[in-house]
């Protein structure tokens, strides 16, 4: 019996022990509020505090929300019972249908409303959606020295990552249950924001002449992608980010390094405060000189987001961060990682080699 | 050298004869306005007519658009000597740097400028973006019997898409240059719109028990997508699709079989006029009770998605096409294919072969 059932199944028998007392069963779950968001010092990232909130059966206000919470408890336990998996979505159908044709209300008439307990369920049982059978997005890349043991749909399948040729492995939406890493030889671990840029670096062989594993979260990083990451980061490979130089390549970094104030309830089994930015930075505007006729103007939102940034104290507790946002606001530009193919195609490759060896690096 | 490689050059030779003759450079294209969009009912899809257009260097008018075309036909020619790849935004910048540097103003200063003229050369040429070594989004997933070989970065890999696991094989941009089709022993291709319902296929092994390769474009079909169902095609395999039954699927799927306006510059070799829509239908909500209880209410761009496609002549040549969207239209109601798992997550298989078993589907 896996761990999340074990934690279904003593959430099912509390609220039926409270019954037979004569009580209104009752769900502790932990808030998720802005106010109950810390950023944790000691571990480098962010997650939600100690703040409980103890939802009622027996209350106007809560009663539909508790049931909802039960129904998705019961069904995902239904799932594992199974051994099948489905989406967020698959789920809020079967609850939509199983609960439909009793009840003359609809328990569910929104996605939305599941989403939220999906997320009030992890938190309380300390485990993660993907433990209760649920896939999420998927959407990243790898290629490199790596070979993962994938048991899946009854078979074993070992996946050699240098034997994917140019399409490289898609990372799942679970990178846990079921799955393992068999063998790991690589040296590093560079993540490239786009695809475009990673499928470069691809036909470059890039991670076979330096012996690292090419990432590509292809835009903001999926909650796979950041379990990967953060696997990678346990057995010790550094992990280092080229992003653009904009408002988004920074929340995607931030997002990887020290996760984000919405998705903060995952902690941190879903960050890498170990991450390192490689670029692009501002400074690089300055030291290539090809680069300055490729910047652009930073827009209202890449200043906004700068401003931002400099009032975290998850971020302007790092001095160089601190440099790299107030000269944004300086000089308001912004530059994209596809510009570093301005010049050569292959200049890509030898600006990461120098960025690692002479340790240029934002924390 | 590549046929590609060829054009590029011949284009070239011909504009330094006419300056050599005197006579101003000029570039003939075929015009990809919406009255130059025909069907062609004899291969069932849409595309170009034969409208031309001349460009001349000569013209106030044209002169920049003719300088931007003569730079990318030149970029991309360097791209295919140096055997190296690059996205259209990597494009962009090698052009915007080569040709900043003497010149005053900057040749592109937006990429839509160069994005319009690389079709320009395609229609033009009647070649390809890809055969020109430029690379695009990749979206898609595929599973079941069939090996690749990808020739790529100077290696050779035999990718036995049976052996993907969870993931499957990500389709690339390019699924012609230096990509074969070693073995397929497939009897049918199944595209199903979301990768979630992939997941679910796939966990369920359908492409295993059915013997067919399990699709998804993850949505609107990339180029490589396209492409790689019209070799499956080719190959005589029958092409069903299952998507969801709303304006957004509907048009998934008529991109697939015949292409659409705005990429009909592409022609036969990327839609596949075989392809047959297997659900979800209209009719299916009726057949199936469970379904009932599932329908969403139809949005303003369904209803007026359901018209302007009665109104194509593409479309309503199809009968059951026309059943189909006019009961849309009276009933005013949408279904999604994760509907599809309310009842069961493994009833989406049985449905599929029913549909295949009884031939129940529309054009």
């Amino acid at each position: 019996m896996s761990d999340a059932t074990k934690k279904l199944e003593a959430l099912g028998k509390q609220m039926v022990s409270q019954v037979e007392k004569g009580e209104g069963p009752t769900f502790e779950t932990v808030l998720r509020t802005k106010s109950n968001t810390i950023y944790d010092e000691a571990i480098g990232c962010l997650r939600t505090g100690d703040k409980k909130e103890l939802r009622k059966f027996l209350s106007m206000a809560q009663a539909r929300t508790f049931m909802q919470t039960v129904a998705i408890g019961a069904k995902t336990k239904q799932f594992l019972r199974e051994n099948l998996h489905t989406s967020i979505r698959g789920l809020f159908y079967q609850l939509k249908f199983t609960l439909g044709e009793d009840i003359d209300e609809d328990l569910f008439t929104e996605q939305s409303e599941s989403n939220a307990l999906i997320e009030d369920i992890e938190v309380a049982l300390k485990i993660k959606r993907e433990d209760l059978n649920l896939t999420t997005d998927r959407k990243g890349f790898v290629a490199g020295p790596m070979t993962i043991l994938d048991r899946f749909g009854g078979e074993e399948t070992l996946i050699d990552l240098t034997k994917q040729g140019r399409s490289g492995w898609s990372i799942p939406s679970d990178v846990d249950n079921g799955m393992e890493i068999k063998k790991l030889d690589a040296d590093y671990v560079l993540v490239v924001e786009k695809d475009a840029l990673w499928q470069r670096l691809n036909e470059d062989k890039f991670w076979k002449k330096e012996n690292c594993l090419l990432v590509t979260p292809k835009g903001q990083s999926t909650r796979g992608t950041r379990r990967l990451l953060r696997k990678l980061a346990d057995k010790k490979l550094p992990i280092y980010c080229l992003m653009d130089c904009d408002a988004w390549g920074w929340y995607i970094y931030w997002t990887i390094k020290t996760g984000s104030m919405n998705l903060a309830y995952l902690g941190r089994d879903f960050a890498v405060p170990e991450a390192k930015f490689l670029g692009v930075t501002m400074s690089d505007i300055k030291e290539f000189e090809f680069l300055q006729k490729l910047t652009m103007k930073a827009k209202d939102v890449d200043v906004k987001r700068a401003e931002e940034m400099l009032g975290y104290p998850w971020i302007n507790r790092y001095a160089d961060w601190v440099r790299e946002l107030k000269m944004v606001l300086k000089t308001k530009k912004k530059i994209e990682q596809d510009a570093l193919q301005g010049q050569r195609l292959t200049f890509v490759g030898e600006y990461i080699n120098k960025k690692i060896k002479n340790k240029e690096w934002l924390s």
